[in-house]
């Protein structure tokens, strides 16, 4: 694992995720910018020190010493995105499978750059869209392939968050430790990069469409902040389909409220992740029905992501874990379903919709090709 | 009442209404435009035939015939849209109040001009977006002028319908009968003139500030079909505040889902109209409150919007009969407070959101000012 | 309408109904038993003070004097309980339709007479549970006598108020004008007679079983007050089925919470009051179903009970309504469903729950046979 | 671990709580009363096969003789309840650590001796009543014990599934599979054994009071069933609090609906299991107040049981592994609340729990103090 050291959320995310697919054991990492801090973080966590590394570099001379079979296999990247790509980049080209958190990379250039390393490397390469991994996510996105929606007409995401709000308004002083705030950290998005790119990843993971074009207006809110923190974004794909994202991080009150609603000529489904184990079928011509986790009406990619019999809550950390079992069969050569896990492409696609937001933003507010 | 003969459901909605709150009588009016219906409804609803009229100028000259204290003092238009304007020229004119279907023209000229009318004969007018007779619309109203959400950040409305989907995919025999979707009914615009108006309306009534300019893309669906049926606008207020409506007719299976949220940098509220005695007040250092109706707790123009003790719903036509009683309070010369019905400058800002949108989607999704 | 004067909210309430239903007219009453405060009342209301009466005896000799088109038709009492049954008698005993609110008396054997003067005196007679007359209420119905259930084995209604918390605990010297703690106005209960009873009706107009037994335990809460506030009964039906019924008026902040569950071999079905217009099918074999007014795939039934389009919601004066309506059916010789309203056997089954509930706590929590 | 090898979920849970707290490793155990499927199971997971016991006598002989600080420390039993008492009282005597599943024992005599057996031995005992894990049943308890809701009148809880309604009505052949019905695995109930004592453990959790004295009315529904799959508890508390427990196994297309609601003189509060991130503070004199995980206005318990950010939902295995973080801090002699993990106390209670209600009913439904 690299980053995801002492206090840091995501890391300890994934290596909840991991243990409980349990798959994966933890060998070593790079825990910390600050190398006294990572072998702190070792210690905690029972690690062997000599295998606390002080960078990456460092990680990839001392794994490789060691004999394939003991050596690490896949590597987490958790830290602030502007290290995604170089520290992805040497771990293929070093031949380890990667998991990588979203957005994968700081531009386009440099997930092509990725994508076309990967092609070369023959590594397994995870980028933990995690929204991905609930049950009835896969469920939405059997049920769309099937056919049940009829033609989409129509789809609608949002994704809103309160957090930062409380930030830049009532405790200013704080509002330099966020990193998520300053382009250096996280490339030239905030809101964007940092949650509409989950919305644009689960609709083009539901409906298994591409966004041809879109048009978005942001908002930094303001004056002093650098970079987006709320905006909408008019979507259109093929055959004259539109669709709108719209995303704030200043949503006063909204704790993680990313949803999603696809509308088709016959019907039409709706999904919330604050109450993930519903997924809504609306019709033209019957009632409601609410599909649920651990039935037999679902699908088996959708089945398989829940363990608990029904009415048992699985969540976040299930979900993630659904993305490290589905990455963990690529790894041994097991068959697996498209839908296990985001992969390279998902992670170019992001970069795209994040890249070509801004375009149009600065652009004034126009139609850009993705 | 000119209109809501046999079969229409909003003709009966404000009859309903009226009864309801107990301030109007229903003594005559031009039911249908084909008389011998419009008699027969009249029959059916026991009012007397002489009061039955062929034509609006028939019903100006009969009533004017009789002594002052007999005559209908306010008038109903529930009409299709084209003729809204026309009608209520003639009544206000003629000196009677008014009380009429959104949206209340078919242009912003008309629009203006009636409002001009209106300034120089002296009757009352009411607009019945009747959304804005819910007791907790009218809460969220106060709480926002009270400053409970501190500065607004951001809004977004939302009007998802679907009984015109199956209509035009599923029985396309009956499209014909559908006066919503043909230009000369109801002017330039279906999805946005019918309901859109409506977010638009709400989101001007609750947080009292106007929209300044707006981007609009439209989506007429199906190449046969002649106005839109779908869209999306992105919503510019002052002091950089950004919004957005979105609204469609073919969300199938979507029946009247209206929705608002009003986003503060202190706090942000969210209402329903499908449940609508629930108003939820969301920030980021308490508990989410949920308002209901009938408790001491509300402001007062919400606590006289609903009569029952607490948790017993009332419905849209008790909004629609709040309205009512608001007009009725204006006709008799009484205190009203502003929110209590929409009124001619409101049909004008209506008419000025459509036309605006209409324009920035033929030219190309843009900017316009409202 | 006998009571219902000035300030009485249920009075108002029918009001409302028969105005909306649009078959009733209000022309004379007794309002108050103050007979200044029923003139003032029937001057506000506009109706001719000389049908304003001072007594129900007054008002049947005023009323029969009249010709027998000009007579009022149907009464409706809606004073304090212990006036129900003196009233209804006299009405009827003179052929007055009578439509009365619940509990319909206040013992089984003024019940039971009623009744059996009803079925000397052929008026129709209509006792307002109103909760009947949800369109969803009458789907579930008729859902269960479809058999979409298979057998009923379990029954779960639930009917808990806090306003009268607030009351006991924290304004008491109000209590005293609670006329519904008062066993002379209320009779031989409070929480069960005012709304445990209504639980229990709308048990049997659902399922179409007949509550054969029950064990109740019933809580006065505090040692001043005589009456129960709050309590559960134990329930069987036929065929080894059991159920249980929970009620309180002292369930701090719950409004007027009236829920109902009944679970079959097949399916189950849930509604609650303050959301009316959901019903749920909940199935072993498939997605649990969310039914609402105004769809065709309702009963007959159920759909007129609503007359707005779908998702437009309509509520409890629309259910009031819906009963006025079946009564005003009943009283012109038409058709109607007996679902359409509840009538005088149903009044003596509350009574005889009532009564067998309230003896079966008083002999120390036994079965008791209804 | 004992029991819980292959296809056996409660062990797969315990496992993935053990591995998402991180206080724990699995090193081996009798995973399956057949020798050989355990050693499959072992394999399997990785583990030991020198650790893989046949017995749990061998595997007592087997630890003992490792060096202590090589030794298994703490052992989950999660095999049919019939098991647990021997299993634990072994344990127990041996000075191993026992994680147990409820019910405790099958009597309250057995449950009572390991109470006393464990205060000799002085080791830690952990009971999984897996839903006082949850954050907001913490919460909950902590609102209560700080007087929040005033003085507590009424206590209403419920457990209501349906997955063995299909198994005996519709696939008959497989229910002497089913060992939660049989008599000689489970003890002397099935429905209140089983999950009704969960209900009745979390009202005493969350209230901190204890049921004095109860009413039962049990239900076989069938002929050929030999314990309640369905039943009716009624409770008395001290000072004439009332309550009641409601609890189904075939309440078609329930999946794991338990609930909590209890009311006080001041305010009242609700949760339920299947959205167990939501807790409900009614008042009668304030909006109704939705607490969630994840924000500072919670208890230092309740926010230390939830680790990811607002809106990031955590499930049933998350309040598993609370309770297993709990009860690691007590193996480790570290300070803990009491409100961390349910213990040998609360598995007498339940105990006592299961066997008053059997006797109430058995003796015709008359109240037993417990």
């Amino acid at each position: 694992m690299i980053g995801g050291g002492l206090g840091a959320f995501i890391g300890d995310a994934h290596r909840r995720a991991s243990r409980i697919c349990n798959d994966y054991e933890l060998l070593g990492g790079v825990f910390d910018v600050d190398y006294e801090k990572s072998k702190e973080f070792a210690r905690q966590e029972g690690i062997d020190l000599n295998r606390c590394y002080a960078s990456i570099d460092d990680l990839i001379i001392g794994e490789l010493a060691l004999p394939e079979e003991d050596r690490i296999q896949a590597v987490s990247i958790v830290t602030p995105n502007f290290l995604h790509y170089s520290f992805a980049k040497k771990l293929i080209e070093n031949r380890f499978h990667v998991i990588c958190e979203k957005p994968m990379t700081t531009s386009v250039e440099e997930a092509e750059t990725l994508r076309d390393i990967l092609d070369d490397c023959k590594v397994s390469f995870c980028l933990t869209h995690t929204y991905t991994g609930y049950p009835m996510v896969r469920q939405m996105k059997e049920l769309i392939s099937e056919g049940v929606l009829g033609d989409i007409q129509r789809v609608d995401a949002q994704y809103y968050q309160g957090w930062i709000n409380s930030i830049i308004h009532e405790r200013d002083s704080r509002i330099t430790g966020v990193w998520r705030l300053e382009p250096e950290y996280v490339g030239i998005s905030s809101c964007m990069g940092d949650i509409g790119v989950h919305a644009f990843n689960l609709i083009e993971y539901t409906t298994g469409m591409e966004i041809k074009s879109l048009l978005a207006d942001l908002n930094n809110v303001t004056k002093t902040n650098k970079l987006d923190l709320d905006g909408t974004v008019l979507l259109r794909f093929k055959d004259n389909i539109r669709g709108v994202i719209r995303s704030s991080q200043v949503a006063a009150g909204e704790e993680n409220n990313l949803r999603i609603a696809v509308y088709g000529s016959k019907a039409s489904l709706k999904w919330a992740q604050e109450d993930p184990n519903y997924l809504y079928l609306l019709s033209d011509d019957g009632p409601t029905k609410i599909y649920k986790p651990a039935n037999t009406y679902n699908s088996k990619l959708a089945e398989e992501s829940h363990v608990m019999p029904a009415g048992h809550p699985e969540g976040i950390y299930e979900a993630l874990a659904n993305i490290y079992k589905g990455m963990a069969k690529s790894i041994r050569g097991e068959d697996y379903d498209e839908g296990e896990f985001p992969n390279v492409f998902d992670g170019v696609r992001g970069m795209k919709f994040i890249e070509t937001v801004v375009q149009s933003n600065a652009d004034g507010n126009v139609w850009k090709e993705i």
